[in-house]
């Protein structure tokens, strides 16, 4: 019997995290304060997160160690299983070779606790009680509550309006973990009642969401911090346990990836799984491939404009250096939830500009198309999200396919969709469609953007 | 770091499910053909079932061949993880050891795809083409809605029409995988108008479900087969890949189960972890309790009767030996829809005569109660009917703890809940109850029994 999952041990469970700004040739440029212009300081930040992820934000070494109490929490399902896809490969009668890293299998359902857990232990520790955030899809929330939980801080989520709807399951299991959950925009912030006070049937968005959850925050800086679950250097780090892992992994399973693959929302999945074989191009000259893929409904990567923008709706944080669509582009309600934020962290887009990954952009229908043959090969339903990776993955199966060449293909299956199964519905009625964005649209929203950062 | 997850590679799966059958000192009773209560034949079942599968009901070999094709589809998520609950063990300050299966990793989140996955198989190699099941509490439907679509069947499922309305995502998972829903009673069988003529209310029942099922099924005997998720023999069998992997699991752990835990529906996952163990006391003379947990609310092991039953509410089904509350018997609307069964199978009916294995009823808010706490401390939502093994572990530690004593506890996470979370919603908003069953309720649906069979 051939082997189909590539397992490891507790014991394998990465002890560091890996930093790529210690290999990145041109360093991420800084954070900026919008009011100065000048490089945000790691004092103005504590007041927003804890000192120690500021400390991982602003750090240039190569690696840093995870806490024994992580790594702990981290057993309960890591190491993740490398899984080769012979059933997808043969459906798609390809001579390329499919592997995906399961990040299913955590908890929560995907890869965020990665981050959850080392961002709530650092708040415990610094003595942190309360916890705000927001969530798109509800991953990065069901996530956070979980290592809320688990080191005794109270969470509040602002869940973006149209996924708290389409996914009451996501808030449910929030719940389950202690967590409030709150539908953004809401009535409870200044930045929430100007997006409904402009149009009462805001559907939200990520970058309005995160408004709230930083204005709520900063109100209480005695015992109250934000956390967010994407963009941000300290958040891709932690993500890194994915690619250390599957290094590991592709070598036992004997396999050299040509490409690896991550779905693309703020980074965090996408750096996660890239990152660690990014090093082995930027330091030990291979060669691999790495791409990330966005939604074409909301394209910051493929067809966005590098340069400083704003995190958040209300531009209330730093302005980050970012392939963005403008902090006020509001995409459409496709149901990768996750997916839908206007800008790629700072990292992640010097590494595009500088031409180190590649990116594409995949119409919803395609990715629903790709991510119905998983379940029905692979057995296992993926999250909207990760159909993403997976629409990329084909396209590469059958490109080889069409050129008769062998080719390794790894990419991140960043969750399961067992509660993402409304999003299916509407597929098989078919109620779901493409949407394109245009270049007036795109210019609109860039436009509006210059006028305000002027 | 300790190990807190002992994993097994893809090539320990196991290759031969074990039949207790041979080794039990008893032979349970064969079915009965109800008009001339006479032993039902292989011949008449082979017009219900697939004929591999009547030939594994009525075998006495010890172990069965797993085919190639199983063996390999099995790997998309076996072995699965034996994991030690330390965070539960700390939680409830007990010097018990507490291991759990993790059957919840499976794609359709149960232990169901073991047993769904080679009744599919062996129907498609006897060139069946449509297949039809019920299920209660949908882990049943949506595993073998997985299975068919491996192996290119139809499938309807009539679904219990309680769960078919409290999970309305188990039904988009059996869709996503190929197959059509019904929920039940309904009006395309027999058994179903007569149901609904009694009480169009009616909210369903497994036995009901079943009968639909059946009736269907045999309407078109040259190439339509009927399968079942739980109760018979077969399927009891080939879950025993549970405890096979446990027993080389706990002894990799160093360790040696005082007790090991199942909840308890039809027998199968109860079946699947506890008869490897069994073996053990019956060949080896170990002394591992075996310990089955039902519903209080459902309780035939605790408070049934011993005698020949149908399986079915139609009364369609060969009469089997079982304990029984009558096959009339409506058991109450918990969520724990998977537990609804008014019987047990002939093998655990006979091995708890015999004093081989014990029984406990859990009342259904002290199994949430659990279930919370388990989510809370090892992270995993579990399903609800997983819940009644959690609730008897936690008895069992808690009781070590007032001894004093060491003991080491398994039960099997047959489970998770993600998809059952309107479950807890429930319990968090207080609107979850315990039921309990009167002798008087007990005593009628039994007389009720022996006037229709006498």
């Amino acid at each position: 019997m051939k082997t189909k999952k590539i397992l490891l041990p507790d014991q394998m469970i990465p002890a560091q995290w890996y930093n790529i700004v210690a290999d990145m040739p041109q360093k991420p440029l800084p954070p900026l304060d919008p009011r100065t212009r000048r490089p945000v300081t790691a004092e103005q930040m504590n007041c927003i997160f804890a000192e120690e992820l500021v400390r991982q934000e602003f750090s240039t070494e190569r690696f840093i160690d995870i806490p024994d109490e992580v790594r702990d929490l981290y057993r309960i399902w890591r190491c993740t299983p490398l899984v080769r896809a012979y059933a997808l490969e043969r459906a798609l009668d390809t001579p390329a070779k499919i592997y995906f890293k399961n990040e299913s299998v955590s908890p929560a359902g995907s890869h965020k606790p990665n981050t959850a857990l080392p961002q709530a232990y650092y708040n415990a520790k610094q003595g942190i009680k309360h916890l705000t955030t927001e969530t798109g899809g509800g991953q990065w929330g069901s996530a956070i509550a979980l290592a809320s939980q688990y080191f005794g801080l109270d969470l509040k989520v602002f869940m973006v309006k149209v996924s708290y709807e389409q996914k009451p399951y996501r808030k449910l299991l929030m719940n389950t973990w202690g967590a409030e959950v709150i539908p953004s925009p809401s009535t409870l912030t200044d930045a929430g009642r100007r997006a409904l006070a402009d149009d009462p049937d805001c559907s939200g968005n990520l970058g309005l969401a995160i408004s709230e959850a930083v204005e709520t925050a900063v109100q209480h800086p005695d015992d109250t911090r934000y956390c967010l679950g994407s963009v941000l250097n300290h958040v891709l780090l932690h993500q890194t346990v994915i690619g250390e892992e599957a290094l590991v992994q592709m070598e036992m399973a004997g396999d050299e990836p040509d490409v690896v693959i991550g779905c693309f929302g703020g980074g965090s999945n996408f750096a996660g799984i890239g990152f660690p074989f990014l090093r082995r191009n930027l330091r030990e000259g291979a060669r691999t491939r790495i791409v990330a893929v966005e939604p074409a409904s909301c394209p910051k990567l493929t067809r966005g404009t590098f340069q400083y923008d704003f995190g958040d709706v209300a531009g209330m944080t730093p302005m980050l250096p970012m392939y963005t669509l403008g902090h006020n582009f509001q995409p459409a309600d496709i149901h990768a939830g996750g997916l839908r934020y206007h800008g790629a962290g700072s990292i992640v887009s010097q590494l595009l500009r500088d031409g180190l990954i590649e990116a594409q952009a995949v119409p919803q229908l395609e990715t629903f198309r790709a991510g119905l043959l998983f379940a029905r090969t692979e057995g296992i339903v993926p999250a909207p999200e990760s159909t993403h990776a997976i629409a990329a993955a084909v396209r590469e199966a059958l490109r080889a396919k069409e050129e008769g060449a062998s080719k390794t293909i790894l990419f991140n299956l960043s969750g399961h969709g067992m509660i993402d199964l409304y999003a299916y519905e509407q597929y098989f009625a078919d109620k779901l469609q493409d949407y394109t964005v245009t270049d007036a649209e795109l210019r609109r929203t860039i436009d509006q953007l210059d006028r305000i950062i002027k």
